[in-house]
């Protein structure tokens, strides 16, 4: 292949790749956005559930929990799967890596950030000292 | 105090911290829901910058940059000083540690869940290998 072509293509999946995980974290942080799913969430991981189970627990309708429900599905959190006339629902199969990974770098930054203002402050608490003892000779 | 009363109170200002997480929560992960804010956040834990500075990074108008910086600000994962005409954006004060804290908490249920999962399969297959060596007498 053509190196530029190549090139092209590789920005391309990469861009994409980019891209999907985005729309990833974009879903599951706007999955992670509501108490009731929060708590969905919890319930699940403890055991699996109906959705008419989680609406009585939760004390909602029906209709409230499906759309809650959706947002999570949607979001790979939780898998459902109906059987006869109940649709159960588990926890998996997305751990929220993405979503964990992007908060542990934001930390990171901040600290940095902080670690740098302490300095600079450090610095003119310093230069403070030293300009206080100029005077008093 | 009447130890109902006592207990009332406690009742009452526990329920308000619990409340009062939930809210931050739902703050802190719906503006983590967008792609533009992330880039923001990433942006403003490298150095401060104006709303004009952020508009124009991510090639967008200053009314939607304005709508961005709201919803992080409300969210107290930054905050804004206006001198003269320029509203200068920093990171803080608020560090995503509840957001960090929940999300932690949930991969722990969720490998808890499958460590449980992983052991109905491992008896499940001990059992089919009793049975088969039994078969085979």
């Amino acid at each position: 292949m053509h190196l530029l072509l190549r090139r092209t293509s590789l920005r391309y999946i990469l861009n994409h790749m980019v891209q999907y995980t985005n729309a990833h974290l974009d879903a599951s942080f706007a999955a992670l956005a509501d108490v009731t799913r929060r708590g969905v969430l919890e319930q699940l991981g403890r055991e699996e559930a109906s959705i008419t189970d989680l609406a009585a627990k939760f004390d909602m309708t029906l209709t409230g929990m499906k759309k809650h429900v959706g947002v999570l599905e949607h979001a790979g959190l939780i898998t459902t799967q109906k059987i006869g006339r109940v649709r159960t629902c588990k926890i998996g199969p997305r751990r929220l890596e993405e979503a964990e990974a992007w908060i542990a770098k934001f930390q990171q930054l901040w600290a940095a950030r902080f670690d740098e203002l302490d300095k600079i402050v450090e610095e003119l608490n310093r230069k403070e000292k030293i300009d206080g003892r100029k005077k008093r000779k």
